[in-house]
């Protein structure tokens, strides 16, 4: 089976999340600049979930380039990273409203956490199923870029609850490394064309 | 009439009922771990909604394999079972905000009943469409996993009257009975492959 | 430019407002059947508007079908279109809430009409687009059914103020009328073919 | 990298955009005509930025068309553009509660400001993609149209604490400008066709 439909349906599904995070953010009854004082927090935590929604769409985009067929096992690790997706903006629209305070700020880790894992699951499923010869093993190497953030953001977690700031810093640290563009998988495919 | 358009339908649809579900998790105003404690049943209903959703989304992709022309009787019955797909969202609300108490409960199953029956007529629309030589018809030999899924969302209904555990326990067991990986429908595209 | 996109933008917008309807219809508080009772309108009028939305989603589907340039006119006569379309949760919401009584019953009948000239707008750009062999306008003909329901909701939003069944009467009787399978289109494309 | 995946995912957010803003227009408790009376600005509203988000799906359409390989710049140029536009629902949502009063529209135009800015970032950067041979570059010339929008926007935002109507005129005037097809690109694609 071929991945198309996957990739239709994962797109509706992040599109949408990313999209209804705005709904969260009423639009202030007043109408001068100090009304929108109250919308801010919840404003930098929608920006902040944009981003992070926008690596993964990324990311995810870039993964199935390297594959061509989906099992059924592949269905079903991508039906389980768009449910930790899926809760983005719950946690979002919690941290928001309690300005960053230590419990939301902790859970929206978790969720980051639960995500980035579910992540990990579905590109080892997709290797598995590929086979010895995987061009997606062969791009991500010892993925230290994705379990260090996992890492982190067991850290951040912990943090939470000790210092706000140094949780949601972790948290702004990791997204700016996942926006620096990454090559390792266009240079896998570009290897394994100049080996044929 | 190619099948492309009925798929990027039905995943829209799907994949929008699947994330508008989170929009009935109100963030709580509290920011303590006590605050999450009533969001629990609505979380709870949540997951067991996106995995049904996401059971329907991956078989209705395996039955489309089968099927290459859509005549307007199967757009239509393709329509019957996103409308009882729609109500989920509604049902899965009010289960989760009554703490899975027994109407509430035993309307989950009538919906969940009613999207399996349209589901069902949606098949042998589809085998109709086909005419004697249907894929679809003999990949599902006896359907017995169709039909005794309605089965058991009748008992659930009933029994949800009489204890809620219950229907909930048949909604689990059913939606459990369906992630075991089906390959009904892949062993007979490999069959028809190899009579070729 | 080909049809491509404009199909899976209109389907994602009709797949949108299908399902947003649903959020319109709050699970309520008590967890009796009789909690249900006030939801009953809401229902059937979200009932009546998704089999509307699905008739359109189904006749822009085989309009499409005759068609495979898109010009800019028929881009804007498309957004157009769905323009109308997308106020149809707003009065649905609103008859619903209101028992279908006078005034929104009728709005309900504008919102309608404006759409089903939307859609001739839409027919006659893509038919000017096309030149004068036109499939289209072979199928159409006088196009008689959707002249005959541009004058029925005319005559239900009058009515209206006399008696709201009569509306309502209306309106289901047009949907019943356009869901018997519309083969004009088809026959067209059948016709064509013999005659290459 | 193809450019499929791009304009799915674009068409889905801006879909989803232009249809969750009808949410913010929440059908009214009492059912006369006067009931709609307070629903009228956020009407008004709402149709402005449906043209506004019709014409940026419009052109974005249009772009795309000129291009076939996608950089993992120009990917981010578009997140970015697609970020302002997810702003405009709620912008749309403040300027209608408040009656065109003035800092909600001047923070509209803030938005429109920041979304036509990401637009023109995303046209240098599939330029810059592109290298000397730029169809887009060929199309767009000095890009006028674009740069004078530009201007219009910060005179619109400074005018709007003077007096709202001029920002209003120019916010219609500016989409009236848009509206009119703009032949630019499909000339620069039949020119390029004649030279080969």
């Amino acid at each position: 089976m071929g991945t198309n439909r996957l990739e239709a349906f994962s797109d509706g599904v992040i599109a949408i999340l990313i999209t209804i995070m705005v709904l969260e953010m009423k639009p202030p009854q007043g109408d001068g600049l100090a009304a929108l004082a109250p919308v801010a927090p919840v404003f930098l935590s929608y920006v902040l979930s944009f981003v992070y929604l926008a690596i993964y769409w990324n990311n995810h985009h870039h993964m199935l380039h390297t594959t061509r067929r989906v099992s059924g096992g592949v269905l079903w690790a991508n039906l389980h990273l768009l449910f930790w997706l899926s809760l983005i903006p719950f946690v979002t629209g919690w941290m928001g409203r309690n300005h960053f305070s230590a419990t939301p700020t902790a859970m929206y880790g978790v969720v980051l956490f639960m995500a980035a894992n579910a992540y990990s699951i579905l590109q080892w499923t997709i290797i598995a199923s590929q086979g010895e010869d995987s061009i997606l093993k062969d791009a991500l190497g010892g993925d230290w870029k994705g379990k260090g953030s996992i890492l982190l953001y067991l850290i951040a977690i912990g943090s939470a609850f000790y210092a706000e700031w140094i949780a949601d810093a972790i948290y702004v640290g990791v997204a700016l490394m996942w926006l620096i563009p990454d090559r390792r998988i266009e240079l896998a495919l570009e290897r394994r064309k100049t080996n044929d």
